[in-house]
């Protein structure tokens, strides 16, 4: 199954357009977790072990793993292995180098560990996106517009006439000879959602930015989506793993991963 | 000691504007190296003692290391502890992503390990930054223009009659309160680095592309100093660490060393 099909398939059999961010944070996590081996992994199992049936995605944010060294890396490649096969997995690595170092990022990602995608940053050009593409069966989600206050210091640039970040979209659609292309757009930013959304028809969009950092449900939905109100990857981390700080964390990490999922589908109709 | 310091202070003590960098790939060592417990660091460990006295700086190119998984950890971690305290250490990381994340990428390379500076992707602008910069006895060398083809297809876009990596490079003179900014300018752009010195006087310069890339040393040098000859660090990575694939590999490396260095200093009269 290619990406595309992937994430179809998790979109129609949960019903769900949410992506869970596993932003696992050890200095977040309850006391009662604390105690375990390895209370990152115990966290992570317990999650995905409550939400698996409700979601099309989970997005790993690679910084909390890197963060703990190399048993980071080990806790990283068990959380993937719990991942169930017909849910898209994300590595938000926002990697980038050139050529023949992207080529052993890729590597990293996608063949030491089986990745289904990765965030990319767009900076440096083509040839730093490649190697993720020539892995045809693999998704690259390319930063366009992000949901940070700092996405105004060089997305928003104008270019004659057109802003940086569309810039990058007019790009992407070019890349996209595999169907392995998408993009990142912040739900911080509706208009523009909108806009991208009419200039890249079919690609699939990662949409982080509700949540904790306050983007809005209904317009995220309406705009993000394609005409058949699909192909778009809400993101929520924090609101939903950090739900609560005792022990029924996941417990209500599942109330809070069916709310999301009814407001966002209540969009969707 | 300081960013600034240190640079100044290894350039002047190694006569050297010189950065190795430590791209070390399993597939292209020594057969005699093979055999080791760890070929990786092994390699790096005889790189490293056949060179210290003629370099200002070392550049990981943390990729080779991510690509090996926890084991490449292990070594990254190993081969930062071989380097000499008084030569500058480049985490070639390409990282940047929205504040909370930033924070564990800076976490990760300047508090869990101990780099002195690490390379910065600007797309995500400044918050993205900002933690990295908070380290403030750390340097941050921020990508404005790349070596690689690729960086025709953003860094050259006309903002105002001005490339965009010179508004990069303008907002890096803003953030840099502290006096722990840099920049990234490949060598394979004469024209543009000297513009850019010519914009940013005194920041230090990370310069690859001399080498496999086939950079001019000359313009590299003439072009990327400050006014004083310095501030200025060249990179050479594959040209250097695979002089050789015979087991003299790091004789033939300091052999090189000695030829850049030379070269490089030709043109600092």
């Amino acid at each position: 199954m290619n990406f595309l099909e992937k994430i179809i398939n998790a979109e129609n059999k949960y019903n769900s357009l949410l992506c869970i961010g596993l932003d696992t944070d050890i200095n977040k996590l309850p006391d009662s977790i604390k105690k375990a081996p390895n209370p990152i992994l115990e966290f992570n199992s317990r999650i995905i072990e409550k939400t698996k049936d409700l979601v099309s995605a989970y997005k790993i944010n690679i910084a909390f793993y890197e963060s703990e060294g190399k048993n980071g890396w080990d806790t990283l490649e068990k959380t993937l292995d719990l991942i169930p096969k017909d849910i898209l997995t994300i590595a938000d690595a926002k990697r980038g180098d050139i050529g023949n170092t992207s080529e052993l990022y890729a590597k990293a990602f996608f063949k030491n560990m089986s990745f289904d995608s990765i965030t990319v940053n767009p900076y440096l050009g083509y040839d730093s996106v490649q190697p993720f593409l020539n892995y045809k069966d693999k998704g690259v989600f390319i930063l366009a517009l992000t949901s940070n206050k700092g996405s105004q210091d060089f997305q928003y640039l104008n270019i004659d006439g057109s802003p940086l970040y569309e810039k990058v979209v007019e790009k992407v659609n070019e890349w996209n000879k595999d169907s392995n292309c998408a993009i990142v757009v912040g739900a911080t930013h509706p208009e523009e959602l909108k806009k991208l959304r009419e200039k890249a028809a079919n690609l699939p969009f990662l949409i982080p930015g509700i949540g904790a950092q306050g983007g809005d449900i209904e317009s995220t939905v309406k705009y993000g989506c394609n005409k058949d109100k699909k192909l778009a990857l809400i993101n929520v981390s924090r609101a939903i793993i950090y739900s609560s700080l005792g022990n029924d964390f996941d417990i209500k990490a599942r109330e809070a991963t069916i709310k999301y999922n009814e407001q966002i589908n209540s969009f969707r109709k």
